[in-house]
Order: structure tokens, then C-alpha cells, then sequence
């Protein structure tokens, strides 16, 4: 089965949907999904008819994550890396944010990992009760990326990010609720209902005022300094450790690590 | 009837009582409002008597928001935008921020657009369970002033001010708690009584550790940048927008607004 | 009885337990005990077997704030409050921050002032349904020292630091949960199980992995800018008031303070 990006849109309506497509992986997000989204992202920011986006996963799961398959070939030294999250994820990531239309993300089962990352640079968040939310790569052996991180940190708070990454366990959408992370949750047959209930609230509103108040939001949260690239190369050491092959290849092989802190 | 600020203090308490009062129009604020509110919180700042102050509207409503009506005269091009944000409302809110007492907001009934960027400046939120939050101007087809919405997002977070902002719903007083709008929710009969209460706690204090600690937990935010004159300018784009003129004109003729996004 | 700070591990455990111990005052901090608490964090960093982190009180208690018996002798103008504050408090504060490994605070009792600063700079707060949060100096006539106040803010935000510091009341284990103050709250018969369950979560995952995001998400938290030394002096302005003074007699002698305002 392909990994891909769908794009629908019902004739004549101000709301488009962007499909997480990899369905043998519970929508995990492989490079080819990051380069196709942010060409996606970039299209419909230049559609000036459009209203309001609504970014879902293909079935009952939202993504389950990176294509961690892939890191052995595609993220696999400190130059990849480089190109992986900076470029493909970071792009994805920040066309959502720079995309001119609000953008609500539908969420269902797994929302984990690069999933996680792409629902917190959406504009809204709706969240079926099942839903569950984590970043557990502590078991995988590998640090977050800090481009990715930060908006994180921005929509929830340190406190709630440390929680997430130093246990690695997996929230349902009540507790994810209750800690800023989703903007409500819904019963699980209500979710696409309520979705494009908030897309439709969102399309009825002044469009220019909706896409003054998205950028205007953003730009009044204080920022952060930029990494140095000491601190950039200190974010990828993870991967000159044994740890990081073993988190790999643990999961692949579907067993516990045996991490030695090295 | 008038509009206007009332003050009021019982002889000899510690506690002075700011009332918005407008009761044709569920106290919207008006020019002449934010004008008084402004005089008035800088007479409280000057009188070292005082022990802390609580803001309320007339009636069972807080403040359903600015004056629009007035819009059409007041707020009208660049200019008088600049004089009415940027020295009235602007002027009012700082006063609040500015004045050395501590300040409970008393919020009963809708508590929207003005009236919440007036509660976001107070240093306590006390509740009535069938108050009601939000900032729906994207129905009016205008964007909120920078320099308004700075506190909104230092208080809740940008997810929870670009919910209200983009879906232009209006919150429960339970869902404003539980997403940080405000400090507790009480039954609407008691909505007077805790806010005095709270009052007497603040009041019971030493004054000067009351009014640093008001001064220094806002020290210790992180500050913001501010706007460039571009980007002040691009905050007020929407008074040249066709859409402005219709959400007006839609609003005071009680119908729905058509926009067009130009 | 001893003020002390207290070590202990399993053989062969990952995690080790720092005890604030000072039973006689519900484990009150005195500056013998911010010292060791520092040396105590400092020589768990330099451990590179250790995986976690559990800090907690002696007996049904986490810390009922600073030693305020002391205060009289050991904080009692600029000079001395300079030392006690920038260097003892924010030198052990700071080597919980800066300790490499993941530190949860299991808390049960009363969390309180200084006890609460400390729960502040933990990475995860496990808090027993009958404890108490809260930081009641207004009562005593003094202002938190901004060095102390700044993770509060970072952690909870501005508005429940303010209600916290202005209201003086203390929050039950499920409001400083609704406030974001602490990460979970269980069962009192259950804290020591969860806090230790929790920890060994964080054992278990790649700890390059937990210690490089211990230190990222701080990082990825806007800064704040440090206080000049006028700002310095007047957050300790309150040693030359009256109010301290009554405040503090007030305390030893069980009694209400009396406040003048000056």
C-alpha cells in the first residue's frame, strides 16, 4: 500500500481535508508523507476561496508516529538528520503554522510522535474520547527534535512535555484535555461531526480576520532564542550511541530494549 | 441613560468597588468608559489607604464588550483606531495592570470581547457558574488590537485565545476554569460573596507584599516583542475590508453577516 | 531533633531517594538543609549509574516552607538576604534543575512556600490526594525572592502564582492539579507507589535520551530577563517594613499579624 497525502474538498465548499495516508503503519508519517504535506500545506495556503483546513488520519488512527522503518536508511547520521527533521519535518510543520487557513486537526486513536507534532501546529484540536497521545521515543532511543519540540512547549508547557517524553507513557484524550494539549474532546462516533462543525463555525467568521487572528496569536508569544549549532549538533548525539541501535532495532524486532547508557 | 464607571466604598473598608455600568446594552464599554476607567483606577493607584479593588458590571452582566455602535464614528480609519485602541482601551487596561492595589474581577453574565480583555487584566477571575466567555468578533468581521490581546494570551495560552478567536464560540464559566480563563467558578448567588471574600483574604495581607507580588509575577513573564509599525498597521488592515463595513452593519441590523473575504 | 537532608538507594536500584528531614516543623527547610541539599543533588549528577530521582519528606509531610525561627537571625537585611536567598535557596533549586537525572517529587502533607519551590523544580510532581499546595507569606510580611518565584511562574503561569502569593489560601492536591501545579494526584496509601512506579518508568527508557530532554524543554522556554540590581533590591524592600516584623512575631507567637501598610 502507498504512504501518501490525500486532498479532498466537496465541490463548492470552503472546507478542504487533508488525509495521513499509510495505513498498513497506523498512518505512521514516512519522508515521502512530510515532503507531500508541505506541497499540500503550501497549495492550499495559496487558495485564496478556502475557509478552514481539517487534517485527519486515513481510518480510526491520526499517525502513530515517524516511519521508524526508515530511520535506519534516512536519519542515520548527524548530515541526515540535518536534512530529515530541518528540512522535511520542519517544512511539513511549519506549513501548517504559515498556512493562511485556520487549520483543525480530527483526531482518532494514535496521536503519537510526529503525529503529536503535527496536531500541535494545528489551529484547533478535537479529540475522540479513544484517542491516545505520547511521545514515548525514550523506549526508541532517540532525543526529540528541537524544531519539533518547541511548538510543543508552546502549546502545553515544560512541565507537561518533560511528563510525555521522561515516562514515555500514552494519554488518553481526558488527560490530554486536561493538560492544554487537545481543545475538547467528543465522543467517539461525534468526531468527525464536530470537526467540521468547528471548520464550519471557523468558515462562517470574516476570512481575513480569521487569518489576521492566526498569524497575530502566534506572533504574540514570546520567542525563543535559536539553537546554537553546538546546541543543534548536542540534539542529535543520540545518534553516535549503542542505545539509539538498540531502541531501533528492539522495536522493529518487537521486543523490550536493554538500554546501557552509552 | 448614562454610561459609566461608578465608584463606590463602604466607610472605613479596605475594599473600593469599580462598577461598568451601560445597562441598555448588558454594559458594553464605551469610549467615555474606558476613559473613566482609566481616571478612575489611577485615583485607586494614588489612595494608599486602599487594601484591593473589585471590578463589576451593573446588573447581572459583567461587560458583553466595546460599544459597536460607536464604531461607526470613533473607530473608523487608521487614525482614530490608533487614538481609540492605543490611548483608550490601551490606557484602561494599563491602568488596571499599572495600579498598585490588587484587583478581582466579579463576573456575572457575558463576559465577552471588551469586557474579557478587561477581566484579563485583573489580578484575580471569581466566577458566576452561568457566566459566559468569548470574543466573537470574527461575526463583526474586525480583528482584536494587539495590544489587547498580549494579556489574553499571557493568561491562557495561544491554543486557548485562537479557539475563541477563530471559532468565536462562547464558553461556559466550567470551560473557561478548566482552560485558565479565570480563577474559580461559584454558584451565581454566591458570585458576590466569594468575590468580597477573596477581596477581604488579599486585604488581610501586608499591603507591600501584596502590591510587589502583583508587580513581580508579571516581571517574570517573558516579555514579547513589540509590534513594528508595519506590523500595527497590518493589525488594523480590516478597517479598509468590505467585510468590516457588512459585520457592522449586519450586527446593528440584527441579521447575519455575508462575508466576502475582501 | 536533626535538620537534615537524607540519602538513600537500594543496592543495585537506579533510583535514589533524597529526604528533607526536619520533622519537629513538618520538614521546614533551614539553610543547614538547603546547603546539603545542594551538596546532596550534586553528587547525584556526578553519578553516572543513576537513572532517577524521587525527592520527598520525612514522615506524612513534604515541606512546610523555610525555617522562619531562622529568619530573625539569618535573613534579616539586603546584605544577608542576598546570600541566603541568591546563593542557599536558588543553589539548591538550581542543582535540581541542572541535575542530569529526572527528578519526581512525591509529594504528601503540606507542599508549602519553600516546599513548594522545591516541588517546583522537579520534573514530575506525584501528589497524594490529602496534600496541600500553597505559599501564604503575605501573612508573614514578605515577598518570594524572584529567583525562587520565576519556576513558579514557568510552571503555572502568571494568574495562579498571583492567586496563590495574593489570596494566601492553600489548594487541595486536585485544584494544583486543575492549576497544572502538579503532574498527577493519587490515592494518599497510593503516592509512594505511584512515585516510585513513575520513576521506574523513566529508568527504563535510553537515559542519554531523558537527560538530553530534561534539558531541551527547559531551554525551549522563553527567557526571562534577569532583574537589574535596583529591581533586587526592592524584592527584598521588605526587610526594612514594619509588616516583616509584625509578621514574623506574629508567626512565632501563634498569632494574627497586624498590618499597617508600611
Amino acid at each position: 500500500m502507498k504512504t501518501e497525502i490525500l486532498l479532498s474538498r466537496e465541490p463548492g465548499s470552503p472546507i478542504a481535508t487533508v488525509t495521513l495516508s499509510n495505513p498498513r503503519k497506523l498512518n505512521a508519517i514516512s519522508t515521502a508523507m512530510w515532503c507531500s504535506l508541505k506541497e499540500t500545506m503550501d497549495e492550499l495556503h495559496r487558495d485564496e476561496s478556502l475557509r478552514c483546513i481539517v487534517i485527519r488520519g486515513e481510518g480510526k488512527a491520526f499517525a502513530a508516529g515517524g516511519d521508524v522503518e526508515e530511520f535506519l536508511t534516512v536519519r542515520d547520521d548527524f548530515e541526515s538528520a540535518k536534512v530529515y527533521h530541518g528540512k522535511w519535518v520542519a517544512g511539513a510543520l511549519g506549513a501548517i503554522v504559515a498556512c493562511r487557513h485556520p487549520v483543525v486537526a480530527m483526531i482518532e486513536g494514535p496521536c503519537v510522535g510526529g503525529g503529536l507534532e503535527i496536531a500541535s501546529c494545528c489551529d484547533l484540536r478535537i479529540a475522540a474520547a479513544g484517542a491516545k497521545f505520547g511521545a514515548p521515543i525514550m523506549k526508541l532511543g532517540f532525543t526529540m527534535a528541537a524544531t519539533e519540540l518547541v511548538g510543543l512547549v508552546a502549546l502545553a508547557g515544560p512541565a507537561v512535555v518533560l511528563e510525555i517524553l521522561l515516562e514515555g507513557r500514552l494519554f488518553s484524550a481526558q488527560e490530554a484535555y486536561e493538560k492544554g494539549l487537545v481543545t475538547r474532546v467528543v465522543l467517539d462516533e461525534a468526531v468527525a461531526e464536530e470537526s467540521y462543525a468547528a471548520a464550519g463555525r471557523i468558515a462562517k467568521g470574516a476570512p481575513l480576520v480569521a487569518r489576521a487572528h492566526k498569524q497575530l496569536v502566534r506572533r504574540l508569544v514570546a520567542t525563543v532564542q535559536a539553537l546554537s549549532d553546538t546546541e543543534t549538533r548536542d540534539n542529535f548525539a543520540f545518534l553516535d550511541s549503542e542505545d539509539y541501535r538498540e531502541g531501533l532495532k528492539a522495536f522493529l524486532e518487537k521486543r523490550s530494549p536493554q538500554f546501557k547508557g552509552c
